[in-house]
């Protein structure tokens, strides 16, 4: 599994990246912070789309996209204050749902 | 290593609670996303800390705030795709700052 976030100032290529995101099968679970369970191989495919968007002209120098692994044994110790994202069950892998 | 992130709509909140985490020690990685190193015990009291944030008149419903763990072994497998955070050597815990 991993968390996926980002800094992008510019709104247009703060959507296109979002909607990047959520092709490749992860799940917005907060405005700027999304999840989901995504094999190696894709992961290295998906970072090669950010690397482009990285040399959009929109792309400001204060920009960032945080990629982490989230080691399987520590989904479980994930707490959440306040709203629980939605299909967290489908979020953790209970179903891998890579659409793209 | 916690990654601690929130969606918090309330301006003056959202600054009540970044300064809160930024004396547990965590340093900001994004706008919305701090990391660092800290220990259980304190986590246990930074989460008390955060629940009374949660009953405050203008927590929104929709806000909420994710505190995941990341496995040490995979720190090194953390990703930036642009502005790398400052004092990653710091975030990652080589020296553990808790100042409170």
């Amino acid at each position: 599994m991993y968390l996926i976030s980002y800094d992008i100032e510019n709104d247009r290529l703060r959507g296109r990246i979002s909607k990047l995101l959520l092709r490749w099968g992860l799940h917005r679970v907060q405005y700027s912070v999304f999840m989901g369970t995504i094999g190696k191989e894709s992961l290295l495919k998906l970072r090669k789309e950010l690397d482009i968007y990285q040399r959009n002209r929109d792309w400001a120098p204060s920009d960032s996209i945080l990629i982490v692994p989230i080691h399987q044994s520590h989904i479980k110790n994930i707490q959440a204050i306040g709203e629980w994202p939605n299909r967290w069950e489908e979020i953790k892998g209970a179903v891998n749902t890579l659409m793209i």
